[in-house]
């Protein structure tokens, strides 16, 4: 069995966070890991002794009851395990299962230590999955006023207008704006737009059903992502531990509107507890759905916003290109862009330029595409126009 | 002439602020100080010195241009100096003109330096003076919202109710509205309200004319304060300079609505460098509004308030009275009683508990006097009541 059906299996025998499950992974592998739980043999000592290891490592060992206790919860699950169907079914709905040594797996969320995801199921396309210096999640209540719908739009847009990619759960309210808003200032060429959802259930029905609209239409020209396989229920439990995926995704965190108790305040939470910035929209004090919003304002932890240049000064100034592709390696320039890019940026000439059409024929690209990446090349230094003419732009050290 | 018909008289030669006026003051103390300018001879060698040493000593020597230019600015106007005129005047409006030794002379300004006025013209009860630790400074825009109108009147009307003073500018909108809910909160009982109101301008005329019957009733019920004489126009910089004072006078400064560039951003620049809290109000970031409290709170120099009580948290915690009458000294909780509650408090007996009538023989003071006083006893631990008895509380130590 391959280390893709291997963590696809385990993410339907764990729940999200099963810290003693994800020892064992880092123990044995994923493969060596769901085969000693399938096996139905007791628990080997020197697994036991591995697992509690790890975990006293990760300070996770105080719940620590022994593999015998975890493989009584996991087993029960075993029989309805099948990998394959369910790698099949997210390739139906035009999706698949993402895996950390994959290219396009989001690092950002290894700073979730242990709590890193097994691996991501998703609907969309993992190449518009950004670094977390060009991803932002816009989060908030899913009773939002007006004015939470009218601010956390302008903010959304505003991101994706710049290349940035918002993040939020697919929810009502702040959520939706946030998807909506995003997808109109998506790049209406390509047809992507660079919004992620992160839901708390699989992937072959979308929750809220009420949002399934736009949640398919995300699919389409963003991304969708879950950790549970197709079919799971969006519990409670898989709800906050969702939350901590967003945060980690996102180099900022913005709470737009919140009530006292907010699910949108775990998520803001979870990121300064990660050392992520976080951000909170302040609001009218007699607004309840403001409350939450103040709460981390006056608690310290949040930055005040009022636009999206406040924003983006929390990413700390990272350059991201005028439309919705991402720059993918925040350190240097060339890892950031897609492959077509870099096929783009060989065909470039050093000196004479030369037209577009030219370049068409060199890096066997479409004309639509090479329009394109040249503005994206050209907003990171890396193409230079000379009338209608191009060539290599200043920034060439290590092109 | 008296120190108070001098320094009177140098309120009239000086614009506020004038730091040689001042540091002349400092040097030679105000008889003197206004006996050489007066006199109408060239300025004394060790006069020049002393003033010279003064500002250097603040940092203020930089503009040091002589006494010789400054008694050029001043001389002009000693022909409309009439000191017993202008007291007279304030005294006909039921008021007059408080100097530093004075009982109630608000001991906070000094922390003005060699900025604090020279004496302040009132109108009202200078006895209603707090401490800085019972004053809170409610300002912001003239061209407040009804959103502004409601938060100001909240948290004004609330720190009226729990005996705290609310300082204000006597503008229109955030101004107005702060002053005419901590009349609502006064005491119905004696008429009094802790109020108090800044004038840019002589007090003989209250500006603006608009606010004319509301600044009437704060001069009636609380109080209203000009370092400027009767006569003395409100001018910009004089504005400017009354902002100083409402900075120093209250321990903490909230900005309830403010647009990017205001003048109650300059108050609450004033009282972060005099080391006071600040707070602002947060509101919609559609607003213009409320753009310069979001830019305040963003600077890192103003705290997020949303309600009367965390504006008190500003204050340290320290205890007031449940109505209108002040705590003068905050380091002491006897000495910040009006010498009716000290009377009062003496007339308590210590173990058997007795019916407020007693006390009213006792303590010589009327029936309404004396329930008024037993509560605020009360609320400081002075007093306990035992059923309808009265006796003294367990704050004894230094009772």
């Amino acid at each position: 069995m391959s280390e893709r059906a291997a963590r696809a299996s385990l993410t339907r025998l764990f729940e999200p966070q099963d810290a003693v499950g994800l020892a064992l992974v880092a123990a044995l592998g994923p493969e060596e890991a769901l085969a000693v739980i399938v096996s139905g043999s007791d628990p080997d000592p020197r697994h036991e002794q591995s697992v509690h290891e790890v975990l006293t490592e990760h300070g996770g060992s105080t719940s620590w009851k022994g593999l015998g206790t975890a493989f009584a919860r996991w087993r029960p699950r075993v029989p309805s395990l099948a990998p394959e169907r369910d790698l099949m079914v997210l390739q139906r709905l035009g999706g698949g299962f993402l895996i950390p040594s994959d290219e396009y797996w989001p690092e950002q969320l290894e700073d979730l230590g242990l709590q890193s995801p097994l691996g991501l199921w998703y609907r969309g396309a993992p190449s518009l999955l950004p670094g977390a210096a060009h991803a932002v999640a816009v989060v908030g209540s899913r009773d939002s006023t007006a004015y939470g719908a009218t601010v956390s739009a302008d903010i959304a847009h505003g991101l994706a207008r710049r290349g940035f990619t918002v993040v939020s759960g697919g929810a009502y309210g702040i959520d939706a704006h946030a998807h909506r808003a995003a997808l109109a200032g998506g790049d209406p060429e390509s047809g992507r737009a660079p919004t992620v959802a992160f839901m708390a259930g699989g992937l072959d029905r979308f929750y809220p059903s009420g949002n399934d609209e736009l949640l398919r239409t995300v699919a389409r020209r963003g991304l969708v992502l879950a950790e549970v396989p197709p079919g799971a229920a969006p519990t409670r439990y898989r709800f906050l531990q969702r939350n901590r995926m967003i945060a980690a995704f996102a180099g900022a965190t913005v709470v737009v509107e919140a009530r006292w108790r907010s699910g949108a305040l775990n998520t803001a939470h979870h990121a300064e507890a990660l050392g992520r910035a976080v951000a909170a929209v302040p609001g009218s004090v007699l607004s309840a759905n403001s409350a939450g919003c103040h709460r981390l304002l006056r608690d310290g932890g949040a930055v005040l916003v009022t636009e999206v240049q406040e924003v983006l000064e929390l990413l700390g100034g990272h350059p991201a290109s005028n439309d919705g592709v991402r720059a993918r390696n925040d350190t240097a320039i060339q890892d950031g862009l897609t492959l077509e890019d870099l096929v783009l940026l060989d065909a470039l000439p050093l000196r004479t330029p030369v037209p577009p059409e030219k370049l068409c024929v060199v890096a066997g690209l479409g004309l639509l595409a090479v329009r394109a990446g040249l503005g994206r090349l050209q907003v990171l230094g890396l193409a230079e126009s000379v009338g209608a003419l191009w060539r290599r732009g200043p920034t060439r050290d290590s092109a």
